[in-house]
């Protein structure tokens, strides 16, 4: 594990969009699995400024590691839906770079990663409950691949899905659909980023606790090339251990 | 996870030592964690061959992973004297590429490996119990690093390390130190084989059921560059799965 | 550069086909480019033995670097006969794992190799004249990537062409089509062998001697990545440099 | 080869840090030889921000590829007294990552370097002659590694010796030294690049025309991961040929 702590949520963020930068800047094709979500917003206002009409980048493509259905809409789910928002459309990204996970491919979602030689980097956010991705406590386990959970997978799932979903319970989908824990190690790099102090526990927790399917995340700190990317406040808690 | 299944030991002995000299043929330093052991033995006696007297190959270092003291005696303990006898000594290994783990030095394994440059490929057998280098079921946790475990770390722990330095009670050490879980992961890759229809359970239970700290093996089923080695007797019990 | 020298033919065939069978082992695509003639023919017969039936090696893709096309006939160019009767064939390849280049494709054979990852390895032999692929003094320049050669291009070729489509003039074709320099450089590693006295001078020459259009090969010493495996009669005259 | 091709210099800095960049943040060590000059300028200022004080980039190690001693003075030459004034002192990097190369060393730069595990990336300007690092039109040869260049080499090259050295010809060394273009080309990889019209001519020549020792650059374009970064005024001449 590779530490990086930044000052504030602006630096760290315009370091997590050189990281991504880094591996953009190839002579091959390279694919990024993406995270939505608002840990990640100031990063892609960085990332469109510095992607945004460069040919030179078409060799880059994106993957998006879950999805919430919205049921009765068509078109993307929650969250392609927001990636588009906050990056694709932005950036205007080409719809031959985005390589779309969605409720009816999530069982070709890893050969289809394969076949296209892989994720050279996944970017990851964390939940104060040590969640990435769908991984969620007592949904998937480490050994899990791309799978789909169950709105019933949790006592709190139905809550968490009607509200991602808009806060119509008649749009809640039977079940959304994530890389698993076993999916997301397959990356050559991970990079996982944090920001703010209500965050700060569950880096401790995850980093430097034990690995157990309660904490989704713990399982990550055994991957042989990640990196953790946090500002002050979130790394509050870890600063004797480094 | 790449699935190999040869024939029977001696062309699975074969494979593994092609494997590793194709890791060895390198224009750079090449670090290799090996294991001693029953079933490399026939592979040792291949790689003998091909390694000896070879000044093509002073490019590659050798670490042992774990070790077993022997109370008074002086040299290798169980693990390198095992190397010594099956490949360092027959092979002529010279003393400066050969990196010993011990017990005086094993809190310094994981800095020296990365100080190195990494682990290229770390070479591991399996228990039956599931184990590999010294993480028995019961001993290290998945988020160690290298580690010693004590002779009461198990009900039979004592037992088997007696066994392990020859039967003789009072030679018995008060532990041994093992590069844990965490620690093997860090590998770039992971070669694990194995022989024989008494390994034909545990290859299934440990690479594709639960990953469990109960069989230590079933961590490595997550690494993003992991082998699997299999004569058919060993691989009788996945043939329906792979 | 890494030079290997080993003892005879036979030993240096198995340290080729060794070096071929490392890049293979793994769990992704490997694209090889391998050579026809004379010196690889020890080498393919172990390597038959090694991958003949083994499912475990589809992953592997294999691409001709040169063609001569043959007049009158279908089927197969001269380079492809070569390689389908020497390796292919024998060993049982599926026809989806073939690259053919010949004059048809041959503009497009560098782009290809770039969208499908590029070469992991190309393995070359050496002409006493210092010639590698068709790239032979007076024909191609090192800028050159893949290109047609004409008949006319040195006052020597077209009874070279001649003898090498069988001796028939009317089968001779106006040229025939390689992989140049710079197109040959682009493989992440460069495997060159050679066997007996005859090539004891050019090895030389190639290696520690001027970088010129007059030694074709003479340009592969700048290669990062690139290993000379040698018996020790192509070795004998460089010994003092080693 | 990838052409990166930026609006203007301001852009192509900024692109250029942050390719250096993107190899910095690893989690190993991390060796770079850079370049001085006046091409650089804007790129150092953006990376002093980046990389100042920020104690996660110990991993990354500098080199200087070439140097011109001052006589009489003691302390650095010209090339490492520009480094560091550029960069290496407002950056404030510790001793223990610069690795300075001069004239009592210069015969191991190569085995150093490869001791250290090669080079993941060389930074190069490029003059309107075609040179590179000291590598000018008449002094080195495409076959040689690490070198002394005699103040003799060329008719003009004491006046420019003269010059580098601030115009006092007591000063002028009888020698520099030089990564070699064999030396160059053994880097992982290669990022070359210009600004203004003044080298649009031989952008052009180096990257599209004849490989020849007369432009010691034109050998760069076949080194297997080589990235030319450009402002449009420096790629004023290759348009067409993109």
């Amino acid at each position: 594990m590779k530490f990086i702590i930044e000052k504030d949520y602006a630096s760290m963020s315009r370091v997590a969009a050189n990281i991504l930068l880094g591996e953009m800047y190839r002579d091959r094709r390279v694919n990024l699995a993406i995270t939505a979500g608002s840990t990640p917003v100031k990063m892609y206002e960085y990332l469109v400024e510095d992607v945004k009409g460069k040919d030179y980048l078409t060799n880059v493509h994106y993957y998006n590691f879950d999805e919430i259905p919205v049921i009765g809409e068509n078109g993307y789910g929650v969250t392609m839906g927001n990636l588009d928002k906050l990056y694709f459309s932005p950036a205007a990204i080409s719809a031959e770079q985005i390589h779309v996970l969605d409720e009816n491919n999530y069982l070709q979602q890893d050969e289809r990663i394969k076949d296209d030689g892989g994720l050279d980097l996944i970017l990851l956010g964390i939940g104060a409950d040590g969640h990435y991705c769908g991984n969620l406590p007592g949904t998937t386990k480490f050994e899990n691949m791309t799978s789909q959970v169950s709105v019933d997978a949790t006592p709190g799932m139905r809550d968490i899905l009607i509200e991602e979903v808009g806060g119509d319970a008649s749009k809640c989908p039977d079940y959304y659909v994530t890389m698993g824990p076993a999916s997301v190690m397959q990356s050559k790099r991970i990079l996982l980023f944090a920001t703010g102090a209500k965050k700060a526990a569950i880096i401790r927790q995850a980093f430097f606790g034990p690995v157990t399917n309660d904490v989704p995340s713990s399982l990550l700190q055994t991957h042989p090339n990640i990196t953790i990317l946090l500002d002050e406040a979130a790394a509050a808690e870890i600063q004797d251990l480094l």
